[in-house]
């Protein structure tokens, strides 16, 4: 039941992350088969992270369907690209909710490791946001997440609430189910009211540097 | 018999990718170590992601003379640079002789390791691509196998003859040797007849993007 | 006795890579939580290579005052800004003080895991050494160590040393001294007299390509 539940969030985590790095690709004009590397390295890129620190064989060389979920995505960015390749918010939309399970997903692998609380909340935050600084590399732009919206504070922020849930006494699910609305509420609340984090620099020469 | 067909086969990818690895370095005017290490990184990048993957140490660790031909490149880049440097063709040659052979080194790693064929090919293609994906990451470029020629897809390509030909029964040099020629043989003609994947992106407005 | 040494030289140059790191994830005005990733990156990421390649947990999994430090960097960074972010040297003695820590770390450790002492000297190297060029790569910069001052050229020069002195008998503390104290001599020295490697690339056309 519970890995079943587990097994869907994840084919959608995936489909949801392989699609917002494949329009990217787009954006850029990478041929097909490029674009399906940036997809599925945005799709599996974190979990593999994951997997290596968790000194554990990469997820998707155990099952064949992370890459037949991530062609499922290339052809559908091929078939609705005009409406995909324009739309900010769909990439918004296809990378909150893909963050919200990957966190989830990559928090309880580690705990079944055996890993404390505090690791399994740093290995959730890879999971959820590695594969996009991957992807970024890739395509050789600075990583979104170091300047743009509240994006691994959303992650902490949603494991502090499974932390505080499983502290409670709730159920695995519950705490699941907590976390990811956490991290969906407060990056759709974060671009609503333009939330930042503040920057780190010195204040006086702004205009100057920028 | 097989195993020091290989061993050739090794030394010579990795002669043939670090020279490709320390002539672009040349390009961008790093010192010598720096050019040295981009050298290495394109020759043992690819095969020490794999073996992190396969749960492995790395090749290079075990062996100390992929250091030395790497050595021995730069000393032949810096001898020859006025030949190497400036001839495109010369990094073309080297490449794909390269990556035919890293292919199938990669694939035979992976089987020995007990993995089915479809993660043997996606081993083998990240034992020949991927360290010169890493060398791009470190010059600071964007990959070049997201936009030029037909170079992961021959890979993939020669994966699938090497797939075929065991399918049929024939032996493993067989098996191997087919898989590099076809890769040799796309890679040529797809240079020669200029082939290119289709890009992704959209096509109305390709002149004010560009 | 000796651990603790070791302890407390791991945790001053954590503090001063985390330092570093973060003074230049202030440069390019990331946010905090940017900056607290890119000096964490800089202060443990030669380390996680270094475990990943040694086939073991990543060190800062089992002790979360890795985490601690850098936090600290970060607060120091914030108070002391005006001098931090605009001097210069600050961060080369920083620098410096870290990688010669971190290769004695990265030495010993691969040592104690039963490896020969090239593969120990390429292991402090990287521990010292590729923080730094992940911290580059996250920035999106082209790696400083290709570029400028001797770098990682101090380290196999320190490793070098290490070697010497056990051939020649003296004890572990002994090695690691000199290790360390060779690193940081050679690294003043090359900025004192401006030592540079030679570069290599093509001689006759510097001005037009540059």
């Amino acid at each position: 039941m519970e890995s079943t539940f587990l097994l869907i969030v994840e084919i959608i985590g995936t489909l949801a992350f392989a699609i917002s790095g494949i329009r990217l690709a787009a954006v850029k004009k990478f041929d097909w088969f490029g674009a399906y590397i940036v997809g599925l390295v945005t799709a599996i890129g974190g979990g593999t992270i994951r997997d290596l620190f968790l000194s554990t064989t990469p997820f998707w060389m155990l099952n064949n369907w992370y890459l037949v979920v991530t062609a499922i995505a290339l052809i559908l960015v091929i078939i609705f690209k005009k409406f995909l390749v324009r739309l900010d918010h769909t990439v918004f939309i296809f990378d909150t909710i893909g963050l919200a399970l990957f966190m989830v997903i990559g928090m309880q692998k580690s705990l079944d490791f055996g890993f404390p609380m505090w690791v399994a909340i740093i290995m959730g935050t890879i999971t959820g946001a590695f594969g996009g600084v991957l992807r970024d590399i890739l395509i050789n732009e600075e990583p979104l997440i170091f300047r743009k919206e509240v994006y691994a504070t959303a992650c902490i922020a949603g494991g502090l609430s499974y932390w505080l849930i499983y502290f409670l006494g709730g159920s695995t699910m519950l705490q699941q189910i907590t976390c990811a609305g956490i991290i969906i509420l407060i990056r759709v609340l974060s671009v609503i009211y333009n939330w930042r984090l503040p920057v780190l620099g010195n204040d006086n020469n702004n205009s100057t540097n920028d």
